[in-house]
C-alpha cells in the first residue's frame, strides 16, 4: 500500500499569476494585517501576556468569558502559520515584526516544563489536562506545532520551533499508556497531525508515536472522557442527543478502525481522519488506511454537498444522516471544507485518482473561497447553500474566530497541495500557473483555471531522465485534447490520471485542453432539499442565483431541463469571473388572496445570470440560491 | 348587522342515511362505549370521587401527575355531550347508565357553594381559582355547561344542569369588574361560548353578561396574567419564546377589538372568537363583529391547511407565521378544526355567505374525520399532510384526551350545523340525508355527498306560505343544474346561496346537480411546502396518495398537470369511497451512488390511485401525501 507519493513542498514550487495569485496577494496585503488588528482588539495578543485584566470580553456566568476564549492561542497560532508563509516568498516588515512580537510573546509565556496556553496559565493554572474532552488544550497545541513547522521552513529561525518542541516534549512525557502517563487524547482532533508534521521536520520518532497513540487510543473502552469526567467529580450529561451517541460528536464513539460512517462535528472528523490517513502512511498501517478510506467514501457518497461544504447541522457543527443537506440552513463551516481538502490530499498520497483532487477542488473554488469577501476583510463562518438575504460577511466572527485564520493559512500554502512526487515520477494534481523546482526539473504552468480549461505545461532540465508525468483528468472536463510538443497525443490513463512516460528535455511542452460545458447537475432522490431541483456548474465552479441580477423571490424560477445556458466573460463583475446566462420561466405572483387556486400559477420567459457561488454576498443584502427549481 | 339567522336545533334534524348516518352509527355503536372504557381505565371517573388514591398516572415530579391531569372532567363533559346527543335520537341502555352514573359523580362532587372540579378539589384545593391562566379551570367549567345543555335539551333531566348552574352562578358573583370580583378570564377559552349557551337555554342574563365581561377584559392593561403571577410569587417568565409575544399564545396579547391577526394556540383562538361571534350577535355589537371577521379572513388567507386543518405548530399548538404551512410536520390537531368548523357555523348567523359553509365542509370531511379511525376506536390527535410511515392511529391520546370526544360530540351534534332559520326563511348549508321538522313545515334531503354531488329537497307542510329557501352552492361545484319540480331552474344567488322565494307546497321538490370534477389544487408562492406541487380534490373531499396503492417513495412521483384523473366508485375499500385514478410520472431509482450527476433522474409513466384524506392510516402503515410533485 506505500505508495511513496509525497507533496512537493510548499516553498518548491510558486505562484506567479491567474486566480490564485490574486487571492495570495490579497491575503498578504489586506487580510493578514486586518486579522491581527481583529485578534489584537479582541485581545487575544494581550492575553499571552498571562495577565487576567489583558484579558477582555464578555461575562456568561461561572467563571466562563468568551474574551479569554479557550482557543485563543490556536488563531493565533494559524495566523501565524499564514504569514509565515507568505513570507516565505514575499517581504513584508509590518508583518514580520508583527510575527515576531507575537512569537516573543509565547517565548515569554512557555511555563518552565515546556507547557503553554495562555488560557490555562491564566484562567485555570489547575485545570491543566484536566478535560480533554472539552477544553481544546491539545487543538492549541497542534496549531501552534504546525505553526512552528511552517514558520521554521519559512524563516529558519528556530525561535517558535523551540516553543512548540518544548511543548510537544511535555505531551511525550505527559500521554501514552505507560504508568504514569495519562491515557487521553483531545475533545478535538488537530494535536495528532501537527505531531505528524513535527516528526517529518525532525525526524523525532516519539511524535510520530504519541500521534498514533491518540489515534489508536481514541474510542477504547472504557472510554477516557468518561474516566476524565469521573476524576472531576463531573456528572452532567455530555452531550445527550448527539446523533448516535454523545462521543460521536468528536468521534471517540469507538474505536477508529471499527468507524464506517462519518458522525459528529465535522472539523475534528476530518482533522482526526487526515492524522489517521498520515499514520497509515507513515506506518504502512492498512487497517488504518482501510478506515480513512470507508469515512471517505461516507462523506462523499452520502454527506457532500454540492459546494464541497460538509457537516448540515449548526447543532453539532457537524453530520447528521446520510443525505440530510438542507440548503438555506446548512452550516458547512468554511473549516470543514479546509479539512475535507487536507484529508483529500493525504489519500492523493495513498493513490493517485482523480477523484481526490476533484473533491479538493470542489472545496476550494466554492465552499472554502465562499468563506472570504473579494474584499479581503470580511468572512463566512457558515456557508448556506440559499439564502433570503439574512447572511452577511461579518468582519470577525470573534465568538469563534476559527475559519478566518485557516482560510488564510491554506490559501497562503496552497503551492504545498498542487504536486507530489515519487522518485523520478511526478504528479501535478492542480493546474495553477506558476513553478515548481524539483530536484532536477523544473515545470512551469500556465493555467487558466478556474474560467478557462487551458493549461501549458513546460519543462526545463539540466538532466534529461525517463519519469512518468503524471496529470489529473478533472471530473469535470468535457471534451478533453492533448497536445505533446504540439503533436496531438492520447496519452494512457489510470484512475483519472493522464501518465505520460519519456525522457523529459527542456522545451518539451504538454499542452491540456479541458473543455468547460456548462453542467445541470441533479441531486439523487435521497436529498430531500434539491428534489425537483437543478445547479448549474462550469469546470470546477458552482454557480448560484442572486436577488441582485435576477430579482427577488428566486424561487418562482424554474430551468428547463432543456435550456441552454452561455458562459458570458465578465470582466468588470466581482473581480472578474465568468458569468452563466439563459433562460428561465418564471412563477407570476398571485393575482389574488387566495391560499389555494384550480390553476398552475401562470409563467413567463426571463433571462437570468448566475454567477459562481464563492463570489455571492459580495453586493449588498439580497436573495440566493444554488439549486433552481426544474423540470 | 343582526341578521336573524339562528341554527334550527340538532334535535329537530335528523340524519337518516348516507354518508354521516353510518358515521353517527359507529359512533353510537362502537365509538362512545370504546371512550368510556379508556377514561376509565386512565381515571377519569374515579377522580370524580375526590380521592387522591383513585387518581392514577404517573408522576412527573413536582407534585404534577399525568394522571391526575387538569383537563379530565372536561374530556368526561365531552363524552356526556355526545352520548346525550346520541340518546337524543337513539336508546341504548348501558350508554344511558354511564352516562348517569358520571353524573352522579359529578353532583356527589359538587362543593356546597356549587364548585365542582375534580383536579382542584382532590389535588389543589387551596388553588382554587389562583391560575387561571394554566390550569383549564374555567375550560373545563365551560365543557361540563356545554354537556349540561345539551343533556337537558337532549332528555329533558334536570341533574346534569343544575349542577352546571350551580357552578355558573358561582362563578358569575366571583368573576367581573366589582370590588370582591376577580377581573380575569381563563387562558383557554371555552367557559365564554359555555355561558352563551347556558344563556340561551336558560334567558338568564348573567351568564350572557358574564361570558361578554372574559371577553371585553381579554388583553386588556395591566394584563390580568401579569397580576394573577405576581400574586402567586411566580416570578417564571411566561412562554418568553412564543411568536409574537407570550400572551398571544392565548390572545390575551391586545384587547379582542385591537386583533387582526391570528394568533397562539388554534383551539383558543377559534373557541374564542365563536364566542366572539356569539356575543357580537346576541348584543349587536359591530366592532365585535369586525374583529372575528378579520380573524376570520387571516385564518383563511394565510394559515389554512388545505385539508381546513389550522395550527401548523406543535410547539404552541398552533399557528406561526403567514404561509407557514409545513406538510409532513404539520400539527393541524383535530380539535383545532373543529374550532374552525364552530367558528364558521356562528358566522354563517351573521350572513349568509358559501365561504363559511365551505370551510366548514372542508374541514369536516378532511381534517375533522381523518381524527377517527374507520374502526371507531382509534384516533389522532394531529393531522399531518404527509408522513413515511411514522404517524399512526392510537386508541387513546392518554397525555391529552381532548379530540377523541370531541369529534364524538361533533358527529353526534351535526344534524345542529345543517340548517338556519329567520322568521319563515330557511337556508340550507349542508346537504346531508335526513328530515328537518320546522313549525310548519318539514324539508327531507336526500344527499350523496361527499362522493356524489346529487340532493333532492322535498316538502311537506300544512301551511303552505311564501317563504325563501336558501341553499348553499358549494365552491367546489363545477356545472350545476337545478330542477324546480322537474322543471330546469334558474334562480337568483347571492353570496353564493341559491335563492329560492315561493309559496311551498307539500310535494315541492328540488333537485340539485352539483358536478364534481376532479380539481387540481395549486397552492399560492407563498407557502414554501407546496410550491410545485398539487393536490387533488373532489366535490369537498382531499385526496391523497398512500405508499399500499402506490409503492414508497411516493416524492418520486410526479403529476403532470395536463394528465386527466377519473373516479372509480370503490364499494369494498374503506368502508365504501370512491378513488382517483390516473396516471404519473415516476422517477427511477439512482443506478449508482453518485450523489449528484448530469442528468436528470430518468422516469416512467405509472398508474397512480388517490383516496380520500380521511380515509388515509387504515391499512397499515405506511407513506402518505396531499401535495404531488407537478410540473
Amino acid at each position: 500500500m506505500e505508495t511513496g507519493w509525497s507533496p512537493v513542498p510548499r516553498n518548491r514550487v510558486t505562484i506567479q499569476g491567474g486566480f490564485w495569485r490574486k487571492w495570495r496577494d490579497l491575503i498578504g496585503n489586506v487580510t493578514l494585517m486586518h486579522q491581527l488588528e481583529e485578534m489584537r482588539g479582541e485581545g487575544h495578543i494581550d492575553a499571552l501576556e498571562l495577565d487576567q485584566r489583558m484579558h477582555r470580553g464578555r461575562s456568561l456566568g461561572d467563571g466562563w468569558y468568551w474574551g479569554a476564549s479557550i482557543f485563543w492561542d490556536s488563531d493565533l497560532a494559524k495566523w501565524l502559520e499564514a504569514a509565515s508563509a507568505y513570507l516565505e516568498q514575499n517581504k513584508d516588515d509590518r508583518l514580520e515584526q508583527a510575527m515576531d512580537d507575537i512569537i516573543a510573546r509565547f517565548e515569554r509565556a512557555q511555563a518552565p516544563d515546556g507547557y503553554v496556553n495562555s488560557h490555562f496559565l491564566t484562567w485555570r493554572p489547575r485545570h491543566r489536562f484536566k478535560n480533554l474532552r472539552d477544553l481544546h488544550e491539545l487543538y492549541c497545541a497542534g496549531h501552534l506545532i504546525e505553526a512552528a513547522v511552517v514558520h521554521y521552513e519559512a524563516t529558519g529561525k528556530p525561535s517558535l520551533l523551540t516553543v512548540a518542541r518544548r511543548f510537544a516534549d511535555l505531551l511525550v512525557k505527559r500521554f501514552g499508556p505507560g504508568p504514569n502517563q495519562t491515557p487521553g487524547y483531545c475533545g478535538h482532533p488537530e494535536i495528532e497531525l501537527a505531531l505528524v508534521r513535527l516528526y517529518r521536520l525532525t525526524n523525532e520518532p516519539s511524535y510520530l508515536e504519541l500521534s498514533r497513540f491518540f489515534v489508536n487510543q481514541r474510542g477504547q473502552e472504557p472510554n477516557f472522557f468518561d474516566l476524565e469526567a469521573a476524576a472531576r467529580l463531573d456528572s452532567e450529561p455530555f452531550r445527550p442527543n448527539h446523533p448516535g451517541s454523545p462521543y460521536a460528536y468528536m468521534q471517540a464513539h469507538q474505536p477508529i478502525r471499527d468507524q464506517s460512517k462519518v458522525v459528529g462535528h465535522a472539523v475534528r472528523a476530518m482533522y482526526l481522519f487526515s492524522a489517521v490517513t498520515d499514520i497509515a502512511l507513515e506506518t504502512t498501517d492498512a487497517s488504518l488506511l482501510q478506515a480513512a478510506e470507508r469515512i471517505w467514501r461516507d462523506v462523499i457518497d452520502t454527506k457532500l454537498y454540492i459546494t464541497g461544504g460538509i457537516g448540515s447541522a449548526s447543532e453539532n457543527e457537524g453530520f447528521t444522516r446520510d443525505y440530510d443537506l438542507p440548503n438555506e440552513r446548512a452550516y458547512a463551516e468554511t473549516c470543514a471544507s479546509i479539512g475535507l481538502f487536507l484529508f483529500a490530499h493525504r489519500l492523493l498520497q495513498s493513490r493517485l485518482s482523480s477523484e481526490f483532487g476533484d473533491v479538493m477542488e470542489l472545496a476550494l473554488y466554492n465552499c472554502i473561497l465562499s468563506g472570504i469577501g473579494l474584499d479581503g476583510k470580511t468572512f463566512f463562518y457558515d456557508n448556506p447553500l440559499a439564502s433570503h438575504g439574512q447572511h452577511r460577511r461579518i468582519p470577525w466572527p470573534w465568538w469563534c474566530p476559527c475559519c478566518p485564520p485557516n482560510l488564510a493559512r491554506l490559501i497562503n500554502s496552497l503551492s504545498g497541495y498542487l504536486i507530489s512526487a515519487r522518485a523520478e515520477d511526478i504528479a501535478i494534481h492542480h493546474y495553477v500557473t506558476g513553478e515548481a523546482t524539483l530536484d532536477n526539473v523544473r515545470l512551469q504552468v500556465e493555467s487558466g483555471l478556474p474560467f478557462s480549461g487551458e493549461t501549458r505545461i513546460t519543462v526545463t532540465t539540466d538532466d534529461p531522465r525517463e519519469r512518468t508525468l503524471a496529470l489529473r483528468v478533472p471530473g469535470w472536463a468535457g471534451q478533453i485534447t492533448v497536445w505533446l510538443n504540439g503533436a496531438e497525443a492520447r496519452p494512457e490513463s489510470s484512475d483519472g490520471y493522464f501518465l505520460f512516460r519519456r525522457t523529459w528535455q527542456t522545451g518539451d511542452r504538454i499542452d491540456l485542453r479541458f473543455d468547460m460545458p456548462i453542467r445541470k447537475k441533479f441531486a439523487r432522490f435521497e436529498v430531500d432539499a434539491d428534489r425537483g431541483r437543478m445547479a448549474l456548474m462550469r469546470g470546477p465552479l458552482v454557480y448560484c442565483l442572486e436577488q441582485v441580477d435576477n430579482g427577488p423571490q428566486l424561487d418562482r424560477l424554474i430551468i428547463p431541463v432543456e435550456k441552454d445556458f452561455r458562459p458570458v466573460e465578465s470582466e468588470q463583475l466581482l473581480n472578474g469571473v465568468v458569468t452563466l446566462r439563459g433562460h428561465a420561466i418564471q412563477e407570476k405572483p398571485p393575482e389574488n388572496q387566495s391560499l389555494y387556486r384550480d390553476q398552475p400559477p401562470s409563467t413567463e420567459t426571463v433571462e437570468i445570470t448566475a454567477i459562481p457561488y464563492y463570489a455571492w454576498a459580495n453586493r449588498g443584502a439580497g436573495e440566493m440560491q444554488i439549486w433552481t427549481r426544474s423540470r
